[in-house]
């Protein structure tokens, strides 16, 4: 594997270093988009999506033959707290399903002409529990970064990323704190299903974890590192290789974004390339993407994880692909503008 | 053509007779959720539309192979009144473009796996300008509705519906007022492009056909006759057929869900086998949605009509089905259930 971000500075030095959308061909989209056979603007969203995706594509009328949803797994030593309402074995068991097909992300990617790669990092040697020490170590966390990176290949037309995880939700609520400044109440929710007691006790954890790492370093990569996850460490790498190459990202719910909040406090620019696929039901969600300054495509109510929301969402951006490259525009259909 | 209404009565009686769901399979389908591997109501919305779709259809396990959206267009005389920004030639040259491939709905349809048939109504006729008279004759407005209703055959399993008639956000916004009891301002927006005082002007010539048929029944058809359109009627009949048939239908914006509005005045539970695909632009949208209770699938800001937004909420209704019918349950995939 190639190793993408060989340093802790390697990834720093990207970070500050975000490639910006092809002008040109962003101009070009939206030319067309006035010359197409409808009222300028009546397309709605899906007119700003095909501009969004030509300028980070570099092509005037995008495609979206080659998508890839990656979906990332990894388990938790925070699990030993009891903040989660399954058993970490289930991340295993969870992956197992999606190698056999059996799972929604299986279906809603087989839905949306996506690929789907499954990615699972060392679930057999959990993070530590961070709640009293780090989560990771330097190379643990650089080598999930880079199991990520190296996902995003070029050529891809676009990404749908997504996470598997017992116990993350944790650690994605952690992450927005220790990012944001707020305390774990502010972010923390149920998860799969924890509620009442079981919430207030998560949030004591989390809120406990995050007074261990006060004076640890607040940079994107140490707060990756303390409070994070493999499979968290991985969707940062593959959006930020994703900047590199062109290709735009559809980020899923709670926890896919989560991994972004410590680069987001430092780098904001590092979501541009980024579409917020849906806003779940998990509380913290609606809250982060206003800090991301994303603006959801859907609000189904879901709260999965697993990229399901985000492979939902990807038909709606191939409709706004289809409509961008398929249709005619008023000269050629002959069909007046005005009077 | 097979008449389905053949007389005002016949279409009185199939309202006030409107079948249910099928309650088997409807029970049926929520137990199976309950049973895929994930957390119960994870899938949100996708829960509930599987669900739904199962009831209409009559089976456990609902499909999506034979979709069809049907277009409808007509001519309205009220256009002589200068309520639209486009010429009243536009609705025959979009038409041709629909035959041709090249308008919005062509590529969206394509990309939701839909067919497409376009069905235009007596496009040379248009209606009577409804300010000074009614626009269709009974008879003339018995035709349109069972033309619609004739599209929809057995066999299907979702209907998706849609409008073009240069003219026809006016005639909506009548029906809306007739139906509601609520002026014209209330119910009409720019339609297609008419702001300010081209807004005022197309609310005072609604205001004052209001004025004009206010002592006419306020039955669904003879409200459908005095201020709706061809196009219009078509669309009201295939929704009720639809309904017979056990067939689902996606709405699509403001114009499309106008044409249930007399209906739903009288008989709400016409569209207990809709799906609204989206909230519209069109600002009287949200409130007419709201009157039908119904609670959009999409807001992506799209007012185009010609079934745009249905046809792309018509992706999210196949993720649906699609996780549905493919997921593994728990017991299958041998994935653990909770702690």
């Amino acid at each position: 594997m190639t190793v993408l971000f060989p340093s802790v500075a390697a990834f720093d030095a990207a970070l500050s270093d975000l490639p910006g959308p092809d002008r040109a061909a962003q101009d070009a989209a939206a030319a067309r988009q006035g010359q197409l056979t409808k009222p300028a603007g009546s397309l709605g969203r899906l007119e700003d999506i095909a501009i969004f995706v030509a300028g980070w594509q570099g092509l005037a009328r995008p495609r979206l033959e080659q998508g890839r949803a990656i979906i990332f797994a990894g388990n938790h030593g925070v699990t030993a707290q009891g903040v989660s309402a399954f058993p970490a074995s289930v991340t295993a068991q969870m992956v197992a399903n999606f190698q056999a097909g059996g799972a929604a992300i299986n279906a809603l990617t087989g839905a949306a002409g996506l690929d789907l790669r499954v990615v699972p990092i060392d679930l057999d040697r959990p993070t530590e529990d961070f709640s009293v020490m780090p989560a990771m170590s330097v190379e643990h966390c650089l080598a999930a970064l880079n199991i990520g990176a190296a996902q995003v290949e070029p050529g891809l037309d676009l990404i749908v990323l997504g996470e598997m995880g017992i116990g993350n939700s944790t650690a994605a609520a952690a992450l927005c704190a220790r990012s944001f400044g707020e305390s774990a109440a502010a972010w923390a929710g149920p998860g799969t299903g924890v509620h009442g007691e079981g919430l207030a006790h998560k949030i004591a954890v989390i809120d406990r974890a995050l007074a261990l790492h006060r004076d640890a370093p607040l940079s994107p990569f140490e707060t990756l590192r303390h409070v994070g996850g493999r499979e968290i460490a991985a969707i940062a790498g593959a959006v930020l290789r994703a900047r590199q190459l062109g290709v735009p990202v559809v980020l899923d719910g709670f926890i896919c974004c989560a991994a972004l909040a410590p680069l987001a406090a430092h780098y904001p620019a590092i979501t541009d390339h980024c579409i917020a696929g849906h806003v779940s039901a998990e509380p913290g969600h609606a809250h982060l993407l206003a800090r991301l300054k994303l603006d959801p495509l859907l609000s189904l109510g879901m709260r999965l994880g697993e990229g399901s929301g985000a492979a939902v969402a990807t038909s709606v951006i191939r409709a706004a692909l289809a409509a961008h490259d398929e249709m005619a525009t008023f000269a050629e259909a002959s069909v007046s503008t005005s009077k």
